[in-house]
């Protein structure tokens, strides 16, 4: 029953993660969202939709679009939150890309915002544990950083791989950070780095998590290319979910979500995996990239790590995984986390700085999710 | 660009408000769920959203959606979450209804679910503040009873009330729980009662607001009425916002996200406030239920509690305000407080008891608003 409508992303600005402790919640709205505006200058915005995780528990506000539109003086203009955890952003772009493509509206806002510092850490983690199911998992103390402990050792076991092979993840990912202007972590990590650091839940370590960051990005879906040299056109959206507790699952390796949402992306696009140049994975510990690329089916089960320390998931390859450095580099900010992702695919596909060495960039997917598998998105 | 599929409400049901301590949120979840799904039978829901408000600071629980779905076996069924404080459930349906009129979904579930009770009566009151602004008012100690106790005020102050004029409201909503199976408060109220219980913020006394409940209520929206004796057609739907904080409002006594939101719903039902037979009102407090009507044009400024208190919007009447008793008799359960409305209004239009001596119902109105006057939708 859908129409014919293409939607397009025709606007995109990203305020690069950080402690931005002289902004509240309100003011790195503003920062993503005026930027946009400004793009696409007095075109009609249906609707804005909000996409953050936490800021019932860390700012203590709910109705959180009414808010943050009020204060940019989109009185009247429908502003929708939506929470989805740290896979808020992929759930939000799908909302905004259904609506433009059934016609309810001409042009839709999608602003990402997380203001992960201003608290303590054990009240950051509180938060952060709210993506557990808490009546099985978070209560008992597990921590998403358990999950992917969890994860990694099973991870090891079933490939025959030392905490030292995992390691290629970070250190890839701080090279690439390195080499961007948006990315929080602007420093190389060698192995030694990564090796020396601290241990979070054994064997994951400290270069093995995204930092939290506070942060915003934005982007503008509309109907019509507008006149810009940044358009990139969506073929397809997906949605998995699988709202299981670890204990439950029969293993730790795929991500089932993640899998469904790409199959159904994909499929919207009359793509497959083989088409796809470019992708960026939800890497908030480095052993959930490696699965999200693994279960999507971009590389063979246990083959990320090898793949990455040839480097044959480089720029000049076929398939380039995480050009931006991925949230290891950019930060985690929370419900944003998906807004810095497809943001950061919009320039690799349109070749601006600094990636305008990707070459002739074709088909990207965006990967997101909230918590381990539990929804994930994936946008083509 | 709006096709022209209708939607229809095919399927209803309401989980009586309560303190249900022995049943957690996905128990509400589920029971309330199952009941509509039995009614539509296999058939497909495209996607559940699911209305809550506070479970990320009542139950540490984010990623709602994923999680509900799970427990009730919807495993690969997209299930997102809408939070939009005590207004979750109008916007909820809002997206819902775009989905099904843009052919995105045959049928959709929405799923309203809140559990405000197994915490201290501190903590709701610090969840129930994350409706105010939290930088402008929730910090300083604001709470949305004492935004209601200034509107009130203003209300007396305006238009020359004493305080046992505006007990008309809970006196009325009592007596109407008193007939209604599905209320909390099924005991009458006599001015006496509502004169001499607590002060909670003066003026505004403990008769005024809802009760807090545990509670939860379904519809399923489809593209084709489906066999059942109790279809309702949605024939507009509007939303407003005005997310301003108190201080900066130039005056209490008109909620103007309401009017916005009952003016599109009516432009786009191509009707009038005059066709209006039945109206479902947010009455978390009493002077809220009473700006609601005389906002979105029902009753003349000023003029409903003398209305009340003579009979006028009494069944047999042209318009009857809140047959079911309203959130005052049915119990306040937070961002399923919309679902409440709804339900009841659907009971109401078909006829069911305890609402059968309505008469020939036409045209009804439900208006659900989050916090003070910030996001506000109207269904028609």
């Amino acid at each position: 029953m859908f129409n014919t409508t293409e939607v397009y992303i025709v606007a995109h600005s990203l305020v690069p993660g950080g402690r931005h402790y002289e902004k509240g919640l309100k003011e790195l709205f503003a920062e993503a969202f005026l930027k946009v505006l400004d793009q696409v200058g007095n075109s009609n915005l249906g609707a804005v939709y909000v996409a953050n995780a936490f800021s019932e528990v860390l700012q203590d506000q709910s109705v959180l679009g009414a808010f943050l539109s009020d204060y940019v003086g989109l009185r009247r203009t429908p502003a929708i939150r939506i929470e989805s955890g740290d896979g808020s952003s992929g759930v939000a772009i799908l909302e905004a890309y259904n609506m433009v493509k059934a016609g309810v509206y001409d042009c839709v806002a999608v602003v990402g915002v997380e203001k992960m510092h201003d608290v303590t850490s054990i009240k950051l983690n509180k938060a952060l544990a709210t993506i557990t199911d808490y009546e099985y998992e978070g209560f008992f103390g597990i921590t998403p950083a358990a999950q992917a402990a969890m994860a990694m050792r099973e991870y090891m076991l079933k490939y025959g791989y030392d905490y030292e092979d995992l390691a290629s993840w970070p250190i890839k990912m701080h090279e690439r950070g390195s080499k961007n202007p948006y990315a929080y972590m602007r420093k190389q990590a060698t192995l030694k780095d990564v090796l020396e650091s601290e241990v979070i839940a054994d064997p994951l370590r400290l270069y093995d998590a995204a930092p939290a960051v506070d942060g915003s990005a934005a982007v503008v879906l509309c109907n019509k290319p507008l006149k810009s040299n940044a358009v990139v056109r969506i073929d397809g959206i997906g949605i998995g979910a699988y709202g299981t507790y670890m204990g439950q699952r029969d293993t730790l390796t795929e991500l089932l979500s993640v899998k469904d949402a790409v199959n159904m992306a994909l499929r919207m696009a009359h793509s497959s995996i083989g088409d796809v140049n470019l992708v960026e994975v939800h890497d908030t510990y480095s052993i959930l990239g490696i699965l999200a690329l693994e279960s999507m089916g971009f590389v063979r089960p246990g083959e990320t790590p090898r793949l990455l320390s040839t480097g044959a998931l480089d720029a000049g390859n076929k398939l380039v995984v995480n050009a931006s450095g991925g949230l290891k580099s950019m930060g985690f900010p929370g419900g944003a986390s998906g807004m810095y992702e497809i943001v950061s695919m919009v320039m690799e596909l349109t070749n601006q700085k600094p990636f305008d060495s990707l070459g002739n960039a074709g088909l990207g997917v965006v990967q997101d999710m909230a918590g381990f598998d539990l929804v994930s998105t994936a946008i083509v």
